[in-house]
């Protein structure tokens, strides 16, 4: 199995060599891409130096490829990529909304990658790196109990916006402790001691495409077409891992305690709820933890038999490269990879 | 009329004496009190040096006492300050809940001041940080439409815990940015690129108790008994001002225009909301600001005709000081001061 990693040099690409480097997946060949400019240098990935190579105009000889170099790439090559035979697996939202193309955490709706024909090729679509977060922790829940409405709030990484986030957010830093001025590129305004409610670009609706995606994809998902949710997406001033706040009205009442329970089962979910400790979900202890953080699990004040969360997951690994990898891992094991 | 301030070399206090400079409050004396470790400086308002004083044992000669040095100080002495005759306008939780001590924002509900007597002095409570911010954007839309349900997240700065707060991410993030070991005193972890659900102590009900600070001083201030409040309280790396994400569940149908002209008129509320402009309430922007700034309104995606909205309030000014000199300028103007 040849595989490639197109835009190697980013923050996900960074990851998807280091999940890479823990995971299953067998592969004859590893290629590497970045855009000229990160071109030519070397990475090591299962004790191999891989050179980092110009993305090629046109096809791409790979039976999986590995694609985030953001949406427009994504947009006008991997159809060409799939012409050459190659499965991709998008890490952008170009393809999520497509209802031919699968959107895919393999934990929930991994079987949907088997009901496609990949001798050909095809797109598999990675969600939004929020939302994968919030469904490892909401799907558990709506299997059992049946989510009604969802109101989401986030407290978004940098990284978020990929490396150049995250190094934006450190030269700030160092600026404004020495009372230096601050300049941004990457981000809105000043990320630096702010909070930003402006992820993405704004919708007629009023809500961010990043808000939207929240909705949009958390219902694609979950194959539950019903469920309404109101996201507010903000970034905040860390380096990765995004939190989240949720508050969920359900069809059939809820227990903390069967929550707890029910989500200590789960796949992909560590449960960290226990106060008296200091035991939560945070940034501190999610970052570089494949799991996502689950805990404040408490009955909500709002709904009746309804359900208060926190998360707080590595939107770098489950939030992108490691359910990426994941999904190639699954379509391997399936045996629907060439 | 003789004013004290209790707690003056606090992060609060501190504040209090820079709304003093502006304010219309008359005072014939102004004398500044704080623990032996902060005694003995001298601090300036309207143009003169005044020292900081140990606060004493017992009464103290004041009319009016601005009290802000942290709730157990004021539980055992404001009793005997009344005692003595004052008014105490105290800024922290020990009186809040007490049905006969009046709960006020000037703006929602000063009147309630008026059906007391204070000639012989008396306890005013100044709300918890996060309630006052909220309940600026809250009231006039409750007004109106009637709030049922309101789910609010909150992104809380390190003033919230005082100057000490400050300092400590201060300290963090240059050790942080220098790769040297980080400690925590005042948070309950390390906040600096981190975000900590844990603001006040944990309830039996899972809540901290700074989220349902919210709930119930939500409903006393705007005499709202049956409104539902969920809150999550975070605490994140930010210097001053409290942001909050907060979905709206109405009696009646809002539309987000209508709000947004309902609120340009509300006192104390700045609308920024404009985001093909990309204004809308940050800390960045917020900060130093008597006005609580509100945007980002939009039609609940979960609640039919309910609103989602953004608010960002210096929490040091209307969340504490600024509203505390705003009730003694509005138990003067009423002569409800001797």
């Amino acid at each position: 199995m040849r595989l490639a990693i197109v835009g190697a040099s980013g923050a996900v690409g960074h990851e998807l060599l280091s999940v890479l480097e823990k995971s299953n997946l067998r592969y004859d060949e590893l290629r590497l891409y970045a855009s000229p400019r990160s071109a030519g240098t070397t990475l090591e990935c299962r004790g191999k130096k891989i050179l980092v190579e110009v993305m090629p105009e046109g096809k791409i000889d790979a039976d999986v490829i590995l694609a985030s170099a953001g949406g427009s790439i994504s947009k006008s090559q991997a159809p060409i990529w799939v012409e050459g035979g190659a499965i991709v697996i998008d890490n952008s939202s170009a393809f999520r909304y497509d209802e031919n193309i699968p959107l895919i955490v393999p934990e929930i709706n991994g079987d949907v990658l088997e009901q496609h024909n990949w001798s050909k090729g095809g797109i598999v679509a990675n969600p939004n790196c929020t939302t994968a977060v919030a469904v490892m922790a909401l799907y558990p829940i709506h299997q059992k109990y049946g989510i009604k409405r969802a109101i989401i709030s986030t407290y978004q990484a940098t990284s978020g916006a990929g490396a150049k986030g995250m190094s934006e957010l450190l030269e700030q830093t160092k600026n404004a402790l020495e009372n230096k001025p601050v300049t941004n590129e990457v981000f809105a305004h000043s990320i630096v001691f702010n909070v930003i409610p402006h992820i993405d670009s704004f919708q007629d609706n009023g809500y961010t495409k990043e808000e939207m995606k929240v909705a949009w994809e958390t219902r694609k998902i979950m194959r539950a077409p019903n469920i309404k949710v109101s996201c507010t997406a903000v970034r905040i001033p860390t380096l990765r891992t995004h939190s989240e706040a949720i508050t969920l009205e359900l069809e059939k009442p809820a227990q903390p305690n069967d929550v707890r329970t029910l989500l200590e089962t789960a796949p992909g979910v560590e449960v960290r709820d226990n106060p008296a400790e200091k035991l939560y979900p945070m940034p501190l202890t999610a970052s570089g933890k494949n799991n996502v953080e689950v805990g404040r699990i408490r009955s909500s004040q709002v709904f009746d038999g309804g359900i208060d969360l926190f998360v707080a997951g590595d939107q770098l690994l489950k939030g992108a490269a490691l359910n990426a990898v994941q999904i190639a891992e699954y379509m391997q094991q399936k045996g629907l990879i060439k």
